[in-house]
């Protein structure tokens, strides 16, 4: 393979890699390896430890799906807690949205956020937001000891074997739980179903000792080893599954003698010129899960 | 790049590579480059003009859904017709369904069943099931001249760049439209949205102009360009987006006053011990796109 090719291998036996026009950056933190290519196919991509993290061109699938799905589920989210997500593409979602009074984000990695400021336009506007405040630090301890109280909490790690792994642990969510206020909801990255479905199984079981609510649900990422990402939700009272705001524009919103579902429909009307990814139906669909999926969840 | 790695470029910037462990034919036919390979993580691959076809891990994906989604969108289905799909594996899919009472595959590459029956083991039992006819031609003549009429029509070609070229034009889709029955329903493999969605929104204009209901639906395809494959389904008379047994459980199934859609639900329970991909909310959930993809196809 020519030097100007990135390769991530998810599998020994696999490999997802594009061609690079240049190398921009190339470092080792206290925490990880951090690099930056400019990509034909990709625009500006980060990797952290070999592995594909924020892409220019696609992002916005993970990113609005991971912010979008909790915020438009709960009925008014003034406070929110990031724990990762450097390259402040979850802050920047969840600024767009006018009930956020507070947004925390708590990164471990000083040298992630100073690449990301150096190389994606929206994160220098975003960490300058005067809602935004940046913590550099560790979220384990951070959502151990801080008397806030967050309506969402987003879980924006990298994969589970680094120094992401402590935020993949029963303890953390615990301690999220506590935090989190009484409609609170969080959301987190849990890798691929594809891939690998025994270890998202196990995470969405932790989740329902933990929470009343739980699901699974998945998104596009071309940019990620299989190209379908899951994420986990869990939720104190509101289920994110029937939450969205017009279902399928035919078909009526509620079971008869259900309650109505609250639709934050004019929340959503806000965004939309600014989604690419989400819209309410995608919202419901992404709960829907392939049947070999499902049944590796709901067994 | 070691010699036994397969690489896909879907774009000059990127790639999908697979580790095989066993070359286990390489031939050329009068049509294409033929490959099939023994590999790690995705068993038999079959690769047809340096692209993948066929992967024995995850080909359920793609096949269940670019034959039961049409399938149990139909009333009653009794005589198919699949163009290309030499490996089988939609013909598999089809007889599955009890009111199938004929099949017939218009494969033009004699080599790929060759390869096929050799390699995959659903092959011969499919292609000797009585219901089965399989003709070794050219698809566009024969949809031209046969005065035989379908209830489906399953367009499971290669890519439009090669053999399959025709498969993609308009002249081919009024022939489909002429041999389907007053219900007939045709889908068709139209590439990932991702990458090639400004084909895929003429492609479905195109049926548009041909069929008074036409969709573009998705499937998750690890083994596939951006893993996100795009199918195409036109219909005389039933929309397939509406007519999924059950869509959500816990949501009615039809607007007030609207007519009752027709279930098929007995036809699904027959099928679904056998299912891995499929069940009736993935079919409603797979024609959710996302907003990008959706203003690509709608605008």
């Amino acid at each position: 393979m020519s030097e100007n090719w990135f390769c991530e291998y998810p599998t020994p036996g696999s490999g997802f890699q594009f061609r690079y026009t240049e190398a921009l950056a190339r470092e080792r933190s206290a925490f990880q390896k951090i690099e930056v290519f400019r990509s034909e196919d990709f625009g500006i991509v980060l990797c952290l430890d070999d592995a594909v993290m924020v892409t220019e061109r696609n992002e916005f699938a993970y990113h609005e799906m991971i912010i979008h799905v909790p915020m438009l589920t709960h009925p008014n989210p003034k406070r929110v807690l990031v724990v990762g997500g450097g390259d402040a593409g979850a802050l920047r979602e969840i600024v767009k949205h006018s009930s956020v009074e507070k947004a925390v984000q708590v990164e471990i990695d000083q040298k992630v956020v100073d690449m990301c400021r150096k190389y994606y336009g929206w994160v220098n506007p975003t960490y300058d937001n005067p809602k935004v405040e940046l913590i550099i630090g560790d979220a384990i301890e951070y959502v151990k000891t801080t008397n806030e109280r967050f309506d969402v909490v987003i879980v924006d790690s990298s994969d589970p074997i680094g120094p992401a792994e402590g935020l993949f642990r029963e303890p953390f969510y615990r301690d999220v739980h506590r935090i989190l206020t009484d409609d609170g909801i969080v959301s987190s990255q849990l890798g691929s179903p594809f891939l690998h479905h025994p270890q998202i199984g196990k995470l969405i079981s932790m989740y329902r000792k933990i929470f009343p609510i739980a699901h699974l649900y998945t998104t596009y990422t071309p940019e990620y080893p299989s190209g379908m990402w899951g994420l986990g939700i869990a939720s104190k009272r509101v289920d994110p599954a029937l939450r969205a705001p017009a279902v399928f524009p035919r078909q009526s919103n509620a079971k008869k003698g259900a309650a109505p579902l609250p639709p934050n429909i004019e929340r959503y009307r806000e965004l939309a010129p600014r989604l690419k990814y989400y819209n309410p139906q995608v919202h419901t669909a992404a709960f829907i899960l392939p049947e070999y999926v499902r049944k590796s969840i709901d067994g």
